[in-house]
C-alpha cells in the first residue's frame, strides 16, 4: 500500500516521512498552505557574498532562513527541521559540476557549510488560485516557463548574472489583480517584475522559454513575469564554488510556516 | 494685487476665497494633498437610484460623501463647507439640458436636493508622482485623455451606461507600481480596470479620446486605464433628470480630508 502525496497535509509529518525513506519524489501538492523553499547551500567563505547577492536582489532571492555555520537546524522555519534529511532529494555541486543526487547529504555534510532557504512560486501560485485566477500551466498540467532576460542582478563579489523570470498569462484585469494579490508576498518573489512587453527584457520568443516548457498567450491576455528562484540557481552555477548542494527541481523544503503568515498585509 | 492659486495652501482658506467671489477657475493645484471630489446634486426622487448606481459602480463612482435631503452643509468633508457656494463654478441642468454656469447655486438650490461628492483623480495622480512616477499629461501640460469603454456599468433604474476610462502610459514595471500604488486607494477610483490592450475594451485608437487630449504612448510603454469619474456625469447626462447639477469641469470640491487619509493601508 502506498501513501498518496497529498495524504501528508501536515509538513511535519510529511518532513519525518521523507527522513524515513518513504518519500523521495517531488513536494508539489504535499503539505498544501505551507510554505514550501528553494534551499542553496554554501561552505561559510562563499556564504557572506552569497547573503551580500541575495540582499541586493530580493525579488528573485527572497531570504527566508539562513542557518548558522556548520548547523544543519533550521528550527526558524519548522519543528526538528534538519536540512540534511527532510528533502526528498539533493543535487551536490563541485567546481560547478552535478557530481550527485542523493536523498540524504549527512554523509557529505560539513562543519563550514551554511543554509539558505529561499522564497518560492509555490505559495504566491497558491494565492493567486485562491483569488480565483487561472494558472495556465497548472490547467495543462506543465511546468512553468522561465526565461533568462537582459535585466542584470546587482553582483555581489563572485556572485553575477542575469535576472532569470517565470511566466503566466493573464486577462488584462486578471493581471491587474495578480499583481495586487502577489504584492502581498514580498517575501516569496512579491509583485511581477514586468508585464506585457517581453521584448523590452530581451525575450524573443514566448514559444522558447529557456527552462520550463511553452504555455500558451491568448491574444486576449498579457504575459505577466515574476522574478524566478531559478536566478539564484543560474547565478551560483556561473560562479562555481568548489562545494555546493541544492534541492533537486520540484523537491523542495518543507517548513511549518503557512503561506497566509507571509502575508505583509 | 492677484492672489496666485498655490497660495491657498489650506483648503479652509480656499473654499473662504471662492465663497467670496475671489476665486472661479479651477481647483488644479489648489489645497495639494487634499481630496478633491466630482459633484452631483439631483432630486431626492433620483437620488436614490443614483446612489444605487454608485454603489455597483465603486470604481467610477466612489462616494465620498451624500448630504441629506435639503442640506446643503456637508460637513463630513469641510468645516463649513457649503455646497451652494464653496465651488468656483456649477454647471445647472434642466431635462439634460446644461442651462446655466453660475458661481453660486443658493438661488436654484432646493429642499429636495441630495448632495453627492465622489472621489477624483487627483488624489491617486498626486499618490502616483510622489511614488516618483512620470504622469504623461501633466509633463506636456494637457489634460488626461479618457474615451468611452465597450465595458458597460451595472445599471440602476433610470441610470445606465458605459464605463469612461482616463489613460496614463507607463513603462512595464511601472505600471505595476501603479497599480500598487493606486490600490491603496478605493476612494477615488483605486487600481486601473485594464492596461495594455486597448481594444479589448472597445478602444480602437489611442490618438482619439472621447474627451481630453491625447498623449503619446511611446513604444516601451502600455497604456494604463483607470475608471473615471466622468462615467457618472455622461450616466446622468444620458438619463436626463428633470433638475441636475454638477461641478464645472476642473472645478472640484475642495475637502479638509488628507489625501493620505483615504490610504486603505
Amino acid at each position: 500500500m502506498t501513501t498518496a502525496i497529498n495524504d501528508y497535509a501536515d509538513p511535519r509529518v510529511a518532513r519525518r516521512a521523507i527522513r524515513a525513506g518513504k518519500h523521495t519524489g517531488h513536494t508539489a501538492r504535499m503539505a498544501p498552505g505551507y510554505v514550501q523553499g528553494n534551499l542553496c547551500i554554501l561552505p561559510a567563505d562563499w556564504a557572506a557574498e552569497f547573503h551580500r547577492f541575495c540582499t541586493l536582489n530580493p525579488k528573485p532571492c527572497p531570504v527566508l532562513a539562513i542557518g548558522n555555520p556548520g548547523d544543519p537546524m533550521l528550527t526558524s522555519l519548522g519543528e526538528d527541521l534538519d536540512i540534511r534529511t527532510d528533502l526528498p532529494r539533493y543535487r551536490v555541486f563541485r567546481d560547478g559540476e552535478c557530481v550527485d543526487q542523493p536523498t540524504d547529504i549527512r554523509a557529505v555534510w560539513r562543519d563550514d557549510l551554511v543554509a539558505f532557504v529561499l522564497g518560492c512560486s509555490f505559495s504566491f501560485e497558491e494565492a493567486l488560485v485562491e483569488a480565483g485566477l487561472e494558472l495556465r500551466h497548472w490547467t495543462t498540467g506543465q511546468g512553468v516557463p522561465m526565461w533568462q532576460t537582459s535585466i542584470e542582478c546587482a553582483p555581489a563579489g563572485r556572485f553575477s548574472g542575469p535576472l532569470v523570470v517565470s511566466m503566466r498569462p493573464f486577462k488584462p484585469a486578471d493581471a491587474i489583480r495578480a499583481v495586487q494579490v502577489t504584492s502581498r508576498f514580498p517575501a516569496v518573489h512579491g509583485a511581477p517584475v514586468h508585464l506585457g512587453l517581453p521584448e523590452q527584457i530581451g525575450i524573443a520568443d514566448l514559444g522558447k522559454p529557456t527552462w520550463g516548457e511553452p504555455v500558451e498567450v491568448k491574444p486576449d491576455e498579457l504575459p505577466v513575469f515574476w522574478a524566478c528562484g531559478v536566478t539564484p540557481q543560474a547565478v551560483v552555477a556561473r560562479a562555481k564554488p568548489p562545494f555546493c548542494i541544492t534541492h533537486f527541481p520540484g523537491s523542495m523544503v518543507l517548513t511549518d510556516k503557512r503561506n497566509a503568515e507571509l502575508a505583509a498585509l
